[in-house]
């Protein structure tokens, strides 16, 4: 047993190093300076525990990290996860995987962070796969006897996972880099970890309009056809999505234009943006042999081909600087937005076997295992690097992450699609830095439908992925004034998505936000025990069920959105404290409880806090362009006061960061008791120098939103 | 690269060692002497390709094997696998897991030992995991351009998986033990595999019989009623198999009886053994600290609890002797006859996280990895050698096996249940020396009754596990008389059965034989290419799947089972060369080609060869006690002349292995084109001296089993 030495950074973090220093790490592949400001102003920093009592084991060729773990103790984040958002009784065996179906740790965005109730975090911060036993652990000589339960005759206190008192860490053999990261609350922890990390993404306003991405195959003329049918039919959209169509070649690709389909690239983009929309283009990391870049990119590539395409070491300087070059020549200088970086996230086990395996090796002297954990982080760095180089903000999607994203403009999907898992994925994202999509390709029905396009509209990046259906937000011709009214709704909510996403920015504060960051859990928790009984069939341990509210989530600081699941009609939700309205119905909820509601298929259940302040503005056919400026809707809640922030800078550029942005604080004082007039509405100063609203109107005492 | 220096034992076998030589093996720990004389008899054998072929590659921290492949070229085996007969394509990760849903190699028996229908088989003798990837890799240096496809436009030809001409074995990182295998046919490298493990399992008589497991908390009385039952509805058993509850505690276990359940359980058993029953416990590895072994096992056990319980380190002879002798005194001399070994296969990242983590340290230096891919031989060799210290053969269950287990008498099962799952992992079980039962449980309907209890009685183990859900044979009383018709129809084959495995025990050759271990694959199996088109929400990569009959296989020489499933009608049977008769129809079909049947719910498809000679016996309520002795029926089928084996030995000793046993050479001359007269049969003189008959009935020309 070894006691480690914990270095203090200041600001309520603390590292210290195991084996040797890497090089080669997630932190320290982003370098992103941590946003000490924000830091510093941070309430003092705490640990649930002495430091002293965090042991390192070295056994056989292992190292063990180990840490107390309380009771009840409850461990959130680990990355993207689809099945729990308590991993308490897990292990975690933290690999990237395209396709994870069980519930094993494996994902796409396997993150070695993890946040507990107890308030404070641990981050593992290495390019090697992680495993964490949490709580699933018992050594034999701490094992309690009291626990030990006969299932023959107490089959209700026998647990298929003892509990155990602390959590084991397997660190890699080379050692690892060690953050541990202060309290009190869940929420400060998730905080420290994105300032760190560098601060959270701050998308371009265009970003948080509608993307639709179409099918892979489409030519120019029928991607600008279906584009303009977006504003014929009054659908806002922002972005379209071409898929591997695009390229010459695909599966490997040549990130070539195929001249069949775009002969004149430049023109359709030209087009595109005239019309007010941005291109996305989908890629993968593969390149096909008939690619310009094959032959340079040949030496600095790894030892294996994938689908017959090189698998370039994009850490190395040479490899980037070919990628970037061409990236720019041919696609940013014409106008592209952004990527879809997809298929960099296998593991050598799943789909179909097509990843590198983890004994390839690369030029810059770097396994498969590691190039495979790292491989998303890379994409994301060097498109984002691109795009600064421009002074161009980026946002696009991402099938692989790892820790230290928090600050790259890159939204995570998957190939899976079960409504509730996509929704589960939403609230674990927000412990670990990650954004992600609940994106809609295709409908069971056209209840299933409304419910997903309902729920993506409220989410990171509201997107409809046609490539392999080609469905449009009109293919339910039944329902298609829900779908429009949803995405309206969120071309509203700009200015407060906008805002959100400042605050995560500057703050660390996630904007989708799992309920744990907001409230302690512990009156919120109702356990439902199910299956206990003998079943021979789905669960020979019997199961444990733990409602853990992984179905709703806060958008911001004011809205909680609760989504509805396709075959059902009613649903319960869990109201923090406080009084809350339905924003589209109006009923007052007293908050602290659980309430049920019965929404109809017209609505997906949002609530919005008494005394909220909601910055809108009208639903445009796109995100304003920069010095284009509209009427701000300052929209405010119930019978209390309230005080909001207004964030705004020009919505493409890196200039904010130069300072050139600003933050209005916006206050309603009075009260409503005597009728709305009672109520006063002020804005500070910084709104005459908002790039984006011409004049403000104000609602007071609302108690829904107003039509537009 | 380094060329290997491969050691020929002879008998068409090679062995070579790789880094340092391991002393805690599959192999070495069952050191069973081979078979030499069997071996020897033998047929040349021959590899595919040139020794020099197979190279050994150092990469970072990896060796990797690497052995050519041709382009058609398929791999069977690697254990108990229920997702894919031929694993082409795909990466296998061979972990231990209790609870294998995904198709990643991770499985109760994952068994490192593969054949190639070029006629080969490769073991990799280890006790650690070893990675095999199936031509799932693809060097960059050896990437053939022609093999590129454009998935834009050529989907068709576009692979998941592209071709690889390489299979890659990645080996523990100290090293292993190979063994390179001779076919020239893939049952010769299966044999072989067979012989080198000292031969296969020969089962006492009445493992053969009908098996039966009873509720978990029924007592002595509830047993004996259930047990009698069955001899009063004429529905044959020779098994009670008591669950959990038979412990005075479990999970953990006692290994004691459980006194308010059993408190006399010499008088019980003594009651059930003379109503002709055995009786099979179960039991984990896992000691309660209530159980008397705790203190004189707790210096001995591994570093995690596991359910609270010990862990013990049975590859030490003190824990090994505390065991056999705890279970002799205080079961096997009261007439137990064998066990089910549960929980022997966790992985720590599957089911609810119970098993011991990978770094847990034993007492004798081995890891958690190495005693959780150890463990199931570790029982399967601890009560194999209990039971032959008393000179009687056992015949069991076991949740985990791996390489070098076809001497031990188990049966391997899991908690899945997929019916189509359990028919293909039976199949592929024949390809590494296991043995697989499909066993019922429950049902969901009558016809899914019928049709797993069909399937199971022409399987390893017949057996009914109704611990949990409390079933009996005559659950569903609409098909009541089906089931019994088909537990009789096993207990009439016994004679057959038990020379089938006596070939397994002296010849290596598998009793259950998956169709590629009886004829050329080539001629007989259909590409099915379905879902080539777009699917994004089952499969965004198009799926190929590949015929390859692994719903069927053949008992033994002569009997080809093709098991119903439920929800089907009809179905597609491959028949090899020859003439065929529906052993229960009548009918005659021509071999080599693929016909449909349509069986009606009354019967599963059973076909016998033309000119084969069953030896049968009446379906007795229990399987023969030693020196009782029954009519022998011989049942010849079809117009032409035909040859048989008929061994026998006492059926409940190790006698045999001392030459204590007979081999009757039955054989049918002459022809039946004038009528069955024209046929005469003779039988060696050995039957004379056989144990279990006093007399022979012929049957000639049959077209059919004819009733009782």
């Amino acid at each position: 047993m070894t006691v480690l030495n914990w270095q203090e950074l200041g600001c309520g973090i603390w590292k210290t190093v195991v084996g040797e220093q890497q090089d080669f790490t997630p932190l320290s592949w982003m370098s992103r300076e941590p946003i000490y400001e924000a830091l510093e102003q941070m309430q003092g920093a705490t640990l649930p525990f002495a430091m002293s009592d965090i042991e390192l084991e070295a056994t056989g060729s292992s190292r063990i990290l180990r840490l107390p773990l309380q009771e009840d103790e409850k461990l959130y984040g680990l990355g993207l996860h689809f099945m729990k958002m308590n991993h308490r009784g897990r292990t975690r065996f933290l690999r990237v995987n395209s396709d994870p179906k069980q519930d094993t740790g494996e994902t796409h965005a396997p993150v070695p962070f993890l946040v507990t109730d107890q308030g404070y975090g641990l981050l593992v911060n290495t390019s090697r796969i992680v495993t964490v036993h949490c709580g699933s652990t018992v050594k034999l000589n701490e094992t309690v006897s009291e626990r030990v339960k006969d299932r023959n005759n107490d089959r209700r206190n026998w647990k298929a996972t003892p509990l155990s008192d602390c959590m084991e860490v397997v660190l890699p053999q080379e050692g690892a880099e060690l953050y541990l990261i202060g309290g009190p609350t869940v929420m400060d922890a998730v905080r420290r970890y994105n300032l760190l990390c560098g601060g959270g993404t701050l998308p371009p306003k265009w970003g948080l309009g509608f993307w639709h991405r179409v099918p892979t195959l489409y030519t120019d003329k029928e991607v600008q056809e279906e584009a303009m049918e977006f504003r014929n039919r009054d659908f806002p959209c922002d972005v379209i999505g071409l898929e591997p169509g695009w390229h010459s070649k695909s599966y490997p690709v040549t990130y070539e234009w195929a001249k069949e389909r775009f002969p004149e690239p430049k023109k359709t983009l030209d087009a595109l943006t005239e019309a007010g929309f941005r291109v996305n283009l989908w890629e993968h990391p593969y390149v096909s042999p008939e690619s310009k870049l094959y032959e340079p990119l040949e030496p600095l590539s790894g030892s294996y081909s994938v689908w017959g395409g090189l698998a370039p070491d994009y850490s190395l300087p040479e490899a980037q600087r070919l990628y970037q070059e061409q990236h720019l020549q041919e696609h940013v200088s014409l106008g592209v937005s952004g990527y879809k970086q997809d298929e960099c996230d296998g593991s050598e086990l799943t789909g179909n076997s097509w990843m590198f395996p983890s004994h390839t090796q690369f030029p810059s002297g770097h396994d498969g295992e590691q190039m495979r954990q790292m491989y998303g982080l890379l994409f994301q760095k060097m498109t984002d690097d691109l795009f600064r180089s421009q002074n161009r903000r980026t946002y696009g999607l991402v099938r692989a992450s790892n820790a230290g994203a928090s600050s790259m403009p890159y939204v995570l999907y998957s190939d899976l699609y079960d409504h509730k898992q996509f929704i589960r994925a939403l609230c674990n994202s927000s412990f670990s830095g990650l954004l992600w999509t609940p994106e809609v390709r295709r409908a069971s029905s056209a209840e299933d439908w409304v419910r997903r396009m309902q729920a993506v509209c409220l989410s990171p990046l509201a997107m409809l992925n046609a490539w392999g259906d080609g469905t449009k937000p009109w293919s339910y011709p039944e329902v298609e004034h829900i779908i429009r009214h949803y995405i309206k709704l969120r071309m509203r909510l700009i200015p407060y998505l906008y805002t959100t996403f400042a605050q995560y920015r500057f703050q660390g504060i996630p904007p989708f936000r799992a309920m744990p960051l907001v409230m302690d859990m512990a009156d919120g928790i109702t356990i439902n025990e199910t299956g206990r009984a003998l079943n021979t069939t789905d669960g020979a341990y019997g199961k444990k069920t733990e409602k853990l509210w992984d179905d709703q989530f806060m958008l911001g600081d004011s809205l909680l959105v609760a989504p509805m699941f396709a075959g059902e009609a009613s649903r319960e939700v869990l109201l923090p404290q406080g009084g809350w309205f339905g924003l589209e119905t109006g009923e007052r909820y007293e908050g602290g409880q659980v309430i049920q509601v019965e929404p109809g298929l017209e609505q997906m259940p949002i609530f919005v806090k008494e005394g909220a302040i909601l910055p809108t503005i009208p639903a445009l056919a796109h995100a304003q362009l920069p010095g284009e400026k509209v009427q701000l809707h300052l929209i405010h809640f119930g019978n209390k006061p309230g005080q909001a922030l207004l964030y705004d800078d020009d919505g493409e550029t890196f200039d904010y960061e130069k300072g050139d942005h600003r933050w209005a604080q916006i206050e309603v004082s009075g009260t409503g008791e005597q009728g709305d007039q009672a109520f006063k509405g002020s804005i500070s100063e910084e709104f005459e120098a908002l790039f984006s609203y011409d004049q403000v109107k104000w609602t007071f005492g609302a108690n829904r939103l107003p039509e537009e």
